[in-house]
């Protein structure tokens, strides 16, 4: 699945026509005549070619591996150095069971070797400023919950892309907010933390590994100097003609991408049991203000 | 800065020593007999070694360089495939000034010679279902906010991963939540977006260039099975020690990290105007139900 190092064997035109064909799969468009961009390099290409891994072979992920990736998640940047986050490895085949069945029957939660909770760590700071005798109700606004949810998420990227590095697989389950209280009951959780999302890692089955998914191009998501929506319409036609002739698509017959994505959000009833995440919040100990 | 791709002529105790390095300047500790680190190739050890870079070359940033970086953006995971974000790339030094401003007066986003802001947006799906006719409610509970918070900061990181990859440096900037309702107004953002936070790029100036700062033992973050705080007012007085000795807090005269942290939380009058994020977000076009 992955690639390898560029070593001084690479030629440039190997490296070009590999980047293009990375190009190709994420936007289902010619990279067209962007030289600089042929020099994307390896671990470049390799964030490019990502595809979320649900099925794994049965090997498990060594523990330098972890602690390589959690190095990595650390390394990431966090706001005002407050680190407001933690993470919970489980390898415990019945807490995963049990976790497989809070996410909505995710079956992969319960089949990787290895699932890493994400956790949104508030409860850190607060019994650091109870043992000396100091407030931190600037952890009780939302803006606290926003720190810690951007921490924990900059934190997982990087040591999603450490996995991916070392060859292994992995899928963020946001279904951990399907039942926030269980899943911080379940894991121990003090109040002031709960998991914003998991992750399932593992080495990847290598006949069940999906195509990469493509996405909006670019002049969707990328605007210069101001938001400009002008174009979209005409854009996103565009992508929703790529998306459904995508291997991705074409496997599981998916509508087009504009339907879709409106049908997911369409009301509460849609949201899994999330739309009362903010009444779990307050029960977890964020009161939001 | 950064690291080189790996290349056939590096041996393998050379790379053991700079993975040993570049974890003693992460953690302040020797890494120890993890045999399985040894082998954490270049890409690995940039994450490791990065630092917020806030003073810039006054040389520009090839619009190739940041399209790849979207393209890393884009390749991140994302909820449900909604890619609920945008990103405006702002080079116009008087925009760049004024959100310097609204930052609270922080001179390198008016000194970088790119300055990204970040949109979690959830504008695209709604003017996609009005264009259908098809209501979009899911959008306006608290999950989905949550949804567009990780979207966008899982996105950002893969940019941050890329552009360290080519040399560049950079900032994060959460100062683009002071005032979130001049951000929008000045970046021309639709109701139900706001910028969560921003990022300065550049190359950095060699001169300036910080030390890594020492982040918090592993056995503080990484919980195994089950959360666990037992050892932790240990595991923090020995982070204590390691973090005002080190290059990064002498050179500012940080008092000890969990001091200083709490300190930061302290009440509202120490979040810089964001204690009324949520009445920002309301505004905005968040109801966060």
């Amino acid at each position: 699945m992955m690639d390898h190092p560029s070593s001084s064997t690479e030629t440039v035109a190997e490296t070009a026509a590999e980047t293009a064909a990375a190009w190709r799969a994420r936007y289902g468009t010619d990279l067209g005549p962007a030289e600089g961009l042929a020099a994307l390099d390896a671990p470049l290409r390799q964030m490019l070619a990502h595809r979320s891994v649900r099925a794994y072979r049965d090997q498990a992920v060594d523990d330098r591996l972890l602690e390589g990736a959690v190095a990595a998640a650390q390394s990431a940047s966090t706001s005002s150095n407050l680190q407001l986050w933690s993470v919970i490895a489980v390898r415990d085949a019945g807490t995963r069971a049990r976790l497989a069945e809070l996410a909505g029957g995710q079956a992969h939660v319960a089949q990787a070797p290895l699932f890493l909770a994400w956790v949104l760590d508030l409860s850190r700071l607060r019994r650091l400023g109870r043992a000396q005798g100091v407030p931190t109700g600037g952890l009780d606004y939302l803006e606290g919950f926003v720190l810690g949810a951007v921490d924990v998420s900059l934190a997982a990227q990087n040591a999603a892309v450490s996995f991916e590095r070392n060859g292994l697989g992995l899928v963020y389950i946001g279904g951990m907010r399907n039942h926030p209280e269980a899943v911080a009951e379940l894991l121990g959780l003090p109040p002031a933390a709960m998991v914003l999302f998991g992750m399932c890692v593992g080495y990847p089955e290598p006949a069940e590994l999906p195509p990469v998914k493509p996405r909006l191009p670019q002049a969707a998501v990328l605007h210069r100097e101001r938001y400009d929506s002008g174009a979209e319409a005409d854009i996103i036609a565009a992508y929703d003609a790529i998306f459904t002739g995508s291997d991705s698509a074409r496997a599981r017959g998916a509508r087009p991408w504009s339907h879709g994505a409106v049908h997911r959000m369409r009301g509460p009833e849609a949201l899994s049991g999330r739309d009362r995440l903010r009444q779990a919040l307050h029960a977890l100990g964020f009161p939001l203000a």
